[in-house]
């Protein structure tokens, strides 16, 4: 979508002070564009761009720039001017930017905003973060039951410019309780003489503002909503969660699941951007899982003590040699399987009543993988590695049995986890690659002895 | 949001009869929990739901279904009832709702359209999957450029309750290309008198309709679009993937991730519902990634043999105990940056450019969980599991160099996936793991060998 092509232009408009020019050209383009153009420009360059909009279109410019970019263009701005932005930024992102701007820079802006606009900033910043309240706006439009469809028309006319969406009217009695919602769509198709009341929807689907972000942006998802209404504890409409915002948190949530896939314990406190959780952070997200994992992890060795004794004999320090591309197998077998049920779970297409049948089914996949990985062993390691046909038959049959008792335990664990509660994507791949080593080894020294007939 | 208190209510609703009270109670919910009591009630009931409801209630529930009940309802009306539900999907649902039926039901239900309405489903129907083609919808509103707002408003009356969306219309001229777009907030704030030309956007973001689907459904989320027009090659729209759609098809694509980074190869036949492929495909997608690892892993096996002399030494029999141990703690690091870095530059917070900055901030992350793990190791090898100092020391100091080996591989790797362009989350937790295995190896006998002074 971006054209690198039009950057030198840009820049001989702005270089050249033709500022018609400029913006008859940036009026024009989606503000999202106008944003990659400022962070493709110089900085100097940019904020000529910037300087160079109207307040309105400052601020939706504005929403698609990174957060630092946001806050070095405000601060550099007079004051007086940073709070004309203010006034017509969405109100969710304004809250969040002044939270973001230095305190000073802050304490003088503020006083050029009427007194509604300031408290609907510092509350909308008090709600505990991860939130519905957190991530909603105030600027959507409500309408009384009593009107027609003229006048609530009439009104959406003369609310739009300032309102994030106006394809949900919300309904609300005088007390500012929720009792209803109607599309404009449906506005658009209704007699004019209507009445709200008579033809608005009263099941409105809806959420608390203290409930947790996650299953708010579900719920647009599943129902398919350009919005959400928030309601406080006394079922008076508080705010709304847009689409666009819904789609944002499932995107962070879901990345989320890459690092808890990853062995990386989920952090309570919201995600934190890369570069700004500091690296003593880090090692204490991650410590936690390795630690556990390395406890986990040290079972191999009573294993393969129980099974020194089979050292004396002559074959066994070529069996040792094989034991990490035995576990290393299974560990990776054990992974394909857990990734594959977490998803279909995610996905809604694996139900905790189908458990027996999915296992059943991974435990016939894994037998297939094991024929197959089992019989490549079996051939490679007697002629390339030079090894006796009674080591190599150890291998092959150890890796046949490793891999589906893997696919067993990486279909078992998750879904034991939803079955008792815990989230299926905290049983990471390094959880099931270090249950499959300690139980893998089991199975090769089982095999060893009775295949080439070790008796202590 | 379900409520099943209410559902015994409903049951004796639909066995009293009561058809004006059981239509009163469905026809103010939300079409998706109508859905929701019809998967909750017995098939015969939900059966009686769902005819009680007229066509295009009937068209906005049957979306929020699963794909086989949709099938079942579908197949269980006469043809000519079908035919009447069909003619008020949206187009894109009922296209692919006809791809899934019988053959001779569909040559049943077909003659009972008109031929334009059969062209667009053969049309949709015909698109590669994974496209834009295969996603986007026909049911969208087009404007010609020089009627005025007044006029536009009463097209979008008059043909709003076909269209899946009205919130954004589309200019094209008189043969069909696309010039431009307005939103309806836009026609609503404009004078009544104003004409199209000359209030629409023209920057219009598009895609073409062949088109990959995950970059459509990207440039929707990026730019905050409730549709995103497509246009064939001659600039002609052809159709709009509206935000629900790009919604579902991020969040399949992100599940995709976790598949990939549990090492299962992605299918280039998009992706199949758990359910729906045979064990045979599964087995056909994970032994690609499997052999690959299997081979990968067996490059430990030669580093062993290599140092296969030491075993003559009588301490070496112990420190082939803890091998295991070393290979999967490293591997389990390695998991978890690898899934750092893959989430953070999903979310656009690392840049390629900044890649040394990574590797050396995940470097020194390794060095502070090696030293926490290998004190650790080596107190408890000594004390709980009776090895010599010697020993102990050995797979203390090996887990620190181990531990920051991990971390530098799993940051590198990505990264470098990135600049050569392939998906990074390709390199999966057990292709870390894997390549941990053997380097780890290498590391841990040399620091034997070092520390314990073993000379050949």
């Amino acid at each position: 979508m971006r054209n690198p092509l039009l950057v030198p232009d840009l820049r001989e408009l702005i270089h050249g002070g033709e500022d018609v020019a400029l913006r008859e050209f940036l009026v024009d383009l989606h503000p999202g564009r106008v944003a990659e153009f400022i962070e493709d420009l110089p900085d100097g360059d940019g904020d000529t761009v910037f300087r160079i909009l109207e307040p309105r279109e400052r601020a939706e410019v504005l929403s698609y720039l990174e957060n630092d970019e946001q806050n070095r263009l405000i601060e550099s701005m007079p004051p007086k001017e940073a709070a004309d932005l203010l006034r017509v930024m969405s109100h969710d992102e304004r809250a969040a930017l002044v939270n973001r701007l230095e305190e000073e820079f802050v304490d003088e802006v503020l006083p050029n905003l009427a007194q509604a606009e300031r408290e609907d900033i510092r509350r909308l910043a008090g709600y505990e973060p991860g939130t519905a309240g957190a991530v909603m706006t105030t600027d959507y439009v409500t309408l009384p039951p009593h009107i027609t469809v003229r006048e609530a028309l009439e009104r959406l006319r003369h609310e739009a410019p300032d309102r994030e969406t106006i394809y949900y009217c919300y309904v609300v009695d005088h007390s500012r309780r929720l009792i209803g919602f109607i599309s404009l769509k449906r506005l658009i198709l209704a007699r004019r003489s209507a009445v709200i009341e008579e033809i608005m929807q009263r099941d409105v689907i809806f959420a608390k503002v203290d409930d947790d972000q996650e299953p708010v942006a579900r719920t647009i998802d599943k129902y398919d909503l350009l919005a959400l209404p928030i309601v406080d504890v006394g079922d008076r409409l508080v705010g709304i969660v847009t689409h666009d915002d819904a789609m944002d948190i499932l995107r962070r949530e879901q990345t989320e699941d890459i690092l808890k896939f990853g062995g990386v314990a989920p952090d309570p406190e919201a995600d934190v951007p890369y570069w700004q959780s500091t690296v003593l952070t880090t090692v204490r997200r991650r410590i936690k899982w390795l630690m556990l994992l390395f406890l986990a992890e040290n079972l191999t060795t009573p294993v393969q003590q129980h099974f020194q004794w089979t050292y004396g004999d002559q074959k066994m320090p070529a069996l040792a040699l094989f034991i990490s591309l035995l576990t290393g197998t299974g560990g990776n077998a054990g992974s394909q399987t857990v990734g594959t049920v977490i998803r279909g779970m995610a996905l809604g297409e694996i139900k905790l009543s189908q458990a027996l049948l999915v296992v059943a089914r991974e435990c016939l996949t894994g037998l297939c993988l094991g024929l197959m990985l089992g019989t490549v062993a079996l051939f490679y390691i007697h002629f390339w590695r030079d090894q006796p046909w009674g080591v190599s038959c150890v291998v092959g049959f150890s890796l046949f049995g490793v891999c589906m008792w893997a696919n067993v335990i990486g279909s078992l664990v998750p879904l034991a986890a939803r079955r008792v509660g815990i989230d299926p994507a905290v049983v990471s791949a390094p959880f099931i690659s270090t249950l499959v080593d300690a139980t893998g080894m089991v199975i090769y020294f089982t095999i060893a002895i009775l295949l080439l007939g070790l008796v202590k």
